[in-house]
């Protein structure tokens, strides 16, 4: 089972609106409502490819069970917590405005009720997938406190976050870790560049690298594709966890990655993949040696 | 008991944000949420200055139970639907920019289930207010089917809406219509003008008049108020209820929905009034006969 982490788990809400026109008032036509935060979108993606996964993290208050009751019937198991679950309000009017509200405050007990939830299920995982912020209340050292835990439990472990959350994540040296070129740009002054841990480095349309101990690929997508970026990392990550746990080589692993971005990119929302888009595009991926990144 | 109505009941939602940049993503550094929908902040102005009152209207999904928990010890008596209620995003920089939901659907059976609760209701007010914008689902008349349920009832109707809403509820000859100069000028070439009915015209800084069946009044602000205006224009309402109630004379009555106005203002959101500024603002309003405005 793969195990996918969201601590800053939010409720997306799409406004549809003719045109934004600063300070005036919109009348919104159409106003979607949709669980999120990265790992959700992670879980999602396993979930389509037939993987057994479960989404697991922290969740609170009316939102949170908007978001508890969009989840469906994907596997989830959520500690429930006393600060409500953000919103993510995107205005639409051919492009995007986004506004993300700070998100509840998790308190020390809740945290630690958290930590033990989180021991017993990554018992039964082979491996972990931790993404996204961290809410307001928990450390910086969440994710490393977290893969130190998983990796007790006998699990492997996936960090794709950014900022401090990353930098001292990375400490703990989790198996892999999936920043974009700019999160590896914030973390790299100080980053430890733990020996066991491989890097994959997301480019958008110039592709990914992953760097492991003694081997460095890189791959571009075979075309260029148009639609929304949001999720495509999130794909990429569903990708790496599934070849963390079944110790798939490198390059297949990378080939799988970007063709999985690419059936992303293509889909209205993050967390779904066209499955024909990513037979297409797989075998039409070419992976290279590249000089290391590390 | 002054009894108000809110078919089209709201959480208003405050995000305040450094600067508004249309396309790019704001990090939201407030997230405040409050119980919205004119009816409401009527019955608030209603409960501060010490009346008895009581809101009823449609309440649907959690953004319904977040609102109904916002109301607290407001005396509250609201349908329950299966359609969500909306929300009211204001995005503030300083200036506002507002994003209205479109609102639940009201499905028949909502509606009568709820014009039999109406009906009990008003059979113990002396009073109905009746304010603001028809979910989607309801007739254009149902603010008219709502005054004769009212009048049966042995309640007096004041009616502040807008639109097609305004012109048919008209047609019920209510006690009192409150629109605004805007709202006045879109129903105008279609109004009935009911004998019975008093019209009590809002023109913001440039004052207020009232119009009877043989009599016309007309008042200013004392001075001019900066502040939030949002929720005056329920403020004035909340005034002309008890005027409605009391049988007070009509000059008294516009003077205190003019100082009532301006003591709602001054007060950062809406729904509250400085009982002090009223009390300030009351005796310096000066009332003046006015040619017929109906």
């Amino acid at each position: 089972m793969i195990l996918t982490v969201t601590l800053n788990l939010a409720l997306d809400v799409t406004y549809t609106v003719p045109e934004l026109l600063p300070y005036s008032s919109h009348r919104v036509s159409s106003a979607a409502q949709r669980a999120g935060g990265k790992g959700i979108n992670v879980a999602r993606v396993l979930a389509e490819l037939g993987h057994n996964v479960l989404a697991t993290g922290l969740c609170g208050g009316p939102t949170g069970q908007t978001v508890l009751a969009d989840l469906g019937s994907l596997p989830h198991d959520f500690e429930l917590i006393t600060g409500e679950t953000r919103r993510s309000v995107a205005v639409v009017d051919g492009d995007a405005t986004i506004f993300n509200e700070p998100g509840p405050r998790v308190t020390p007990a809740e945290w630690f009720a958290f930590q033990r939830r989180f021991t017993a299920l990554a018992a039964r995982a082979q491996v972990v997938v931790l993404s996204g912020s961290l809410p307001q209340g928990l450390p910086d050292d969440s994710y490393a406190t977290l893969t130190g835990l998983a990796r007790t439990a006998g699990a492997k472990v996936l960090l794709d976050t950014s900022g401090p959350a990353l930098t001292a994540g990375i400490r703990a040296a989790p198996d892999l870790v999936k920043p974009n070129a700019a999160e590896l740009a914030e973390v790299a002054p100080s980053r430890a560049g733990p020996a066991g841990t491989v890097l994959a480095v997301s480019r958008g349309a110039a592709g990914m690298t992953v760097t492991a101990a003694s081997e460095a690929w890189e791959a571009v997508p075979p075309e260029v594709l148009s639609g929304n970026p949001t999720g495509a990392g999130d794909a990429a990550a569903a990708a790496f966890a599934v070849a963390l746990r079944d110790a798939t080589a490198w390059p297949e692993a990378l080939a799988d990655a970007v063709a999985l971005s690419g059936a992303a990119v293509v889909t209205p929302v993050a967390g779904e993949v066209d499955l024909s888009v990513y037979a297409r595009l797989r075998p039409l991926v070419i992976v290279k040696e590249a000089p290391c990144h590390w």
